[in-house]
């Protein structure tokens, strides 16, 4: 049992919360919670942290067992004394249970699988992690196939990126980029993938474009939209139409909007 | 000028934000930042409070005249030294610019205008002010014509839900029921208005009904869903189809891909 926050473990979850670059030089990021506990694959499991008051209940053991990781019991497993615990999460009420995971790269290629078309998000300087998380968690429910995020957007290992995606972040294909120009736009040509930009100056309302073929959607940070380089390298504009004195949407909600009438149209296709 | 925090409009200021009883029993809310400031019906504005450096800007000088107020500069305007603006802020960066609001009471036949198709969400339990925020500024957007929540809702004058919906709480319809099922139910079915409930178990995608007739969908709390009873209660169930391992949408997100979807079937028809 770990009774102390100057404990090296403690120590190193606690920068791994809060600094990128540490989670980048170990190769690790910190899940909170029973959902992503159960949700996190097997294979990239370094650590769970149990809080005493958990330790207690035998739920963890069942899902240990669930993962096939029942022996490896003594290494993954550290329980930590409640008051200690309460200093490691992010919630006011924590579930008593925090995993490391293992990070995984995925290269382009794997974020346009055979067999899928390819429906891919294209993030420009994104910078909410509420919404990243929400984009995630939405994109999977509508068969993204894969998510691109500039170099400046916030990191998706951000704690409250986790949080909001209610683990997707496990299963979603993403890539980041050092630049969607010189990078993505060729390979989005090379793959025959159409990309659209919402831009309130589009001719067609989203829905009246087809994206049952190969279809990237571009979307811009919060505060300034899409930068006028990248939409003007777009395939096509396309605007959702808004009614009342509605400039614009909030950045995850277009995402999910535009999404979801792609898999509608793939659906009825 | 303002110059203490001991000021009896700053400490008035402090309950508006932290306590729904005392927004209600003034009948005023709290909206910062200049977005909010310009977009402020004129006949509502019951005070501006100005920090110090940004009253030295002249911009509000022309907002107040867009609005015809500027004969009342001296009845709605107080200037506050920034450093006692900075405790009534919600925000690192505070624009300089916080009114107050008189609040508006709507009844429900205000949410079905005549020459409109009703479009409505009825709100169960909400909770997070992020949602109802992100719902009402989606709505606005969608043609929505008006918003039911259950008393026990997250307070729309929250300050965290003003922020979210960039404005459009001046101008969304909204109703606040003691009970759904007693005054709600009853009332829509009155208005030959039919009530969607989004269910894992709904026999139709929600792409596959027809929203162009009045049109109310439920929308349950966060963690917990809709009740079963109101569920029971509604016409007809939808799914919001979800591919990979995910179990549900965000509570906004669901509104937003309904509430969207409804918009597309009204430009189409």
């Amino acid at each position: 049992m770990i009774t102390s926050t100057s404990n090296g473990q403690i120590k190193k979850i606690q920068q791994l919360l809060k600094k990128s670059k540490v989670r980048r030089e170990e190769g690790l990021f910190v899940a909170e919670g029973l959902k992503m506990f159960r949700e996190a694959p097997a294979d990239r499991l370094e650590k769970v942290y149990l809080s005493g008051a958990f330790a207690e209940k035998g739920i963890w053991k069942e899902i240990l067992r669930e993962k096939g990781l029942e022996k490896e019991e003594r290494e993954i497993i550290e329980v930590v004394e409640d008051k200690v615990f309460k200093t490691l999460s992010d919630t006011v009420t924590p579930q008593g249970v925090l995993c490391l995971i293992k990070m995984r790269d995925c290269t382009l290629e794997e974020l346009v699988p055979e067999g899928k078309v390819p429906l891919l998000m294209i993030l420009e300087d994104l910078q909410d992690p509420g919404n990243l998380g929400t984009i995630l968690r939405t994109g999977e429910g509508a068969g993204v196939t894969g998510i691109i995020l500039s170099k400046n957007s916030v990191d998706i290992y951000n704690p409250k990126v986790i949080r909001s995606t209610m683990g997707s972040v496990y299963r979603m294909p993403f890539y980041y980029t050092s630049s969607i120009q010189e990078e993505i736009l060729p390979w989005l040509r090379e793959k025959k993938i159409t990309g659209y930009a919402a831009h309130l100056e589009g001719k067609n309302s989203y829905d009246q474009e087809d994206y049952t073929k190969g279809t990237a959607f571009f979307i811009g940070n919060e505060g300034n939209g899409l930068s006028r380089e990248l939409s003007q390298k777009a395939d096509i504009w396309i605007r959702i139409p808004m009614e009342g004195q509605v400039e614009s949407l909030n950045a995850a909600m277009a995402s999910g909007i535009l999404m979801y009438e792609a898999s509608r149209q793939r659906r009825n296709s």
